[in-house]
């Protein structure tokens, strides 16, 4: 771990990184070739992976705390979509030479501060130098009991498709960072920046629902993956999509907006399939936590958006795509 | 996992990803949003992170097959320096436009091979574009006893220091690379593009040790590594260090060529401290494992190197330093 091209980036890395892993006992202080984790028994480990690299998924000049959070957060909305507990991470760190002390610093401390939101800590890793943009790689490991993670794949015709939160916000909020919307509140930009893993109802919904994923492609891309995996298809009816008060106020400034919620991503938002016999539970669950109906699975494969008159509504893509 | 930044490299990548991913039930195919793995009671998992940059760590012309095999082994050499049984691993890409689909095919065809040495299998990752140079990252999971892995910390005064196989081919290796050896065998250049991680004498040392770690910095910084951690020293008999006939040809021919074999890195053999009371089964583990006493380890701080005249050598660096 935390080897640098640069002895003074050696140290600095290790002054960096070892306080981040001062939680986590299998962590060692980052001292050893590799880490361990305790799975307690009955549970089951949950693993996602995913990078980040500067200029494709976020600017080089975007603050470092917030590529640090964001960073996790993608992580963690895959441990929230598997129903699973977030418990630590492994942080690779490919780093151009222009990464300063100063940017290590403010990135360590977003995820510091992260850490603490979520209750994980750094396990392990690995820091090289590269000669070209900063690439960013986490392993995110949560668990679950044992055989209850939730999957893509069970969903079955007649099951309600309920989505968390509200829906669309984040790709208007990149259309507000790019200039094209207003929002003087910042909410649209925020949701854009900073993803909320819905990791309470992910694990709130275990053994109610019987599929799921999270949002970041766009709803539509995302409702088509779960369909494709269950051999089912869905119809979305628009207006009962969630939205906020602020995407609200952009659709109806610009009715147009719709196919950006539609197929926008970065919601990291929760979709779930629930089958009619769960929907007492389903209806509890509601009172606890911000979900809505918004369709239902249905037998013929294809994701159908309608609107509240039920004609279909054509979009020109399906969804967002910035992998 | 495995989305492309364009429709035919996500089309390739599942083609090519999802086989690898067969053996693993928790995997489900590469469809869900993060993988499970099952760790056994009275195990504990082990994890390493090992990332790998084009033109950093291998050459970009550098066969694809050698390439994917090396990024496994540096990271299950981790894993057997810790005394686990490697499990599965998850798998990160960050793909430059240059990388085509015979790339791909060779580079999976590498960790196909790879795999079934070593027992393993794809459990999850992911694939994004990037506009630098090819960046490799991976996390390997292995399990172990419940607390029974070897760690850096734990050597003693009195302990002997003990290496697996031959040390300083990989250096000598790249020099031949270089044009600066000779050696027509081959075997030396073969050392260095293919790491062979040590995980049955890993696996047997546990219990037997009370320290270890894999030699990638090279010999004298490893064990200076191994030193700190533990708070104490070494002393290594530079005559007691186990040669390969043909890097004793080229000290031979060369006798200036000692610095490399005590310095140069990649050799991804073990290193571990022996407690005098494990004397006996670390003789029995000989007997079915290549290793050899190197020197013993002391309280004064420090490593250093005696001839066979008791006489200490000089050396201008301490260690190759490639991250």
């Amino acid at each position: 771990m935390a080897d640098g091209s640069q002895r003074g980036e050696f140290q600095l890395i290790n002054e960096l990184l070892v306080p981040l892993a001062a939680g986590q006992t299998g962590a060692a202080g980052l001292s050893n070739d590799a880490a361990t984790l305790d799975v307690p028994e009955g549970r089951q480990l949950v693993l996602t992976k995913d990078m980040m690299v500067a200029g494709v998924h976020f600017l080089p000049d975007d603050p470092p705390d917030l590529i640090a959070r964001k960073l996790l957060r993608v992580n963690l909305s895959d441990i929230a979509a598997m129903g699973a507990k977030p418990e630590a991470y492994m942080l690779g760190l490919a780093l151009p030479v222009e990464i300063n002390d100063r940017w290590l610093e403010s990135f360590t401390g977003g995820l510091a501060q992260d850490q603490q939101t979520f209750g994980i800590g750094l396990l392990g890793g690995d820091t090289v130098s590269s000669p070209g943009p900063l690439t960013l790689s986490v392993t995110a490991l949560g668990t679950v009991e044992q055989g209850r993670a939730i999957s893509r794949c069970g969903a079955q015709p007649g099951d309600k498709l309920v989505v968390t939160g509200t829906i669309g916000d984040a790709a208007l909020g990149l259309q507000v960072l790019r200039g094209g919307i207003e929002d003087p509140s910042g909410y649209l930009a925020d949701r854009y920046r900073l993803p909320r893993p819905r990791l309470h109802i992910g694990q709130a919904a275990v053994g109610i629902v019987s599929a799921g994923l999270d949002i970041s492609d766009g709803l539509v891309a995302d409702v088509s993956h779960l369909c494709a995996v269950s051999g089912v298809g869905a119809v979305i009816h628009a207006d009962q999509i969630p939205l906020s008060p602020q995407a609200e106020a952009a659709l109806e400034a610009d009715p147009t907006l719709l196919e950006t919620i539609l197929t926008g991503g970065d919601d990291y938002e929760l979709v779930f399939a629930v089958p009619p016999s769960q929907s007492d539970r389903f209806i509890a669950l509601q009172k606890s936590a911000h979900c809505s109906v918004i369709g239902e699975v249905v037998r013929t494969p294809g994701v159908t958006v309608v609107n509240h008159f039920g004609a279909s509504v054509s979009l020109k893509s399906s969804g967002f795509r910035h992998r």
